[in-house]
């Protein structure tokens, strides 16, 4: 298809296509003239999921650069993952003193009980749950803390159900898309099931007055 | 407590605090002299809170003065969670057409299932969860649409643990702030603790070479 046809079909301006080809985000099409290419079903995809990281999932343009260029290589799906988890998660919030290193120590014990991987506080992810924690310390809410095995316990049935989803694919390319958009707008979704789930069972508890 | 002391005790700037009492995220303090005020530790709890809400849970500033101005209103908690829900959830990227419908009867049902209150599309939060299932859609990848209720099921479950650890305080301010903490450093927490479980989880099966 010419380049108004992708445009049409991908939802995506011509002008923001041509962009994303000058910054390498879209791959080339095929050349048919000095000034005329042809695109094909897998540029309409790629669109779409770059429409899909920037729009659904907030990703700065710079960040879904970084995720394209993991899935175009040729890491494993694991490592893919891996860097895919860490432009989602950004560098963390700057935290320091005793509520970080309480938040560190109580993630670090997690980790040990549970014979996960301990990455250390350079990993982003790991790096913004310490962040938040000791947030909720400094703020006198520390008894979200208390209860972080059983909020680990179900956060591994929502990973589990994902791999899941995930692997019932049959192409490794396909898998490592599908991880993608799993986590990209799964976060999304289970964030807002979470929410809506929060309004029906509070509803009664909390809808005493003041 | 001075000025100089408020600042040091949140870890917010001067010029920061300053700004902040000019928009009315912070309360003015006791007026001791015309160009002198003294503040109290509920300056500090609220100033931590402001960092809270902009550094860890990412809301620009207007969105936390809507949410200020609900905690502070006399809306009962549960009204208050509902405002700031809204505040995090943003306004949805625009979606139409058939991924659209799809993804919104989906939720329709579901919401029939289970009894819970539908607020169509005009809430935030349903716009953002159809604007994420109809993406996933365009990209083929429904499947996970098809576990939407093991999805919600699990939400549920997380919903129930964050009831209880915000309705075990005994003042409704402090619930309400509980709420607030919860939600927004809950949100992070939970997507960060879901990331590590997929690591693990995902490690053996997605390990192996393309």
């Amino acid at each position: 298809m010419r380049m108004a046809e992708l445009s049409a079909e991908s939802g995506v301006p011509v002008a923001t296509v041509k962009y994303y080809l000058r910054e390498g985000l879209l791959f080339p099409g095929e050349r048919t003239s000095p000034n005329q290419a042809r695109y094909s079903a897998a540029h309409v995809q790629r669109l779409r999921l770059v429409k899909a990281l920037t729009e659904v999932g907030g990703l700065p343009l710079a960040s879904v650069g970084a995720v394209l260029a993991a899935i175009d290589g040729d890491a494993t799906p694991h490592e893919t993952m891996g860097v895919v988890q860490q432009e989602l998660a950004g560098p963390p919030p700057k935290v320091s003193g005793e509520a970080a290193e309480w938040a560190a120590g109580l993630l670090h014990e997690l980790a040990l009980r549970h014979g996960w991987k301990w990455h250390g506080m350079e990993d982003y992810t790991v790096g913004n749950l310490v962040a938040a924690l000791a947030t909720a310390k400094e703020l006198g809410h520390e008894k979200l803390a208390e209860r972080l095995d059983e909020y680990f316990a179900l956060a591994m049935r929502v990973a589990e159900l994902d791999v899941e989803v995930v692997t019932g694919l049959t192409s490794f390319d396909k898998i490592i898309e599908a991880g993608l958009v799993a986590t990209v707008l799964g976060d999304r979704i289970f964030t807002g099931l979470r929410h809506l789930a929060q309004e029906f069972v509070s509803r009664e508890v909390l809808n005493r007055a003041p």
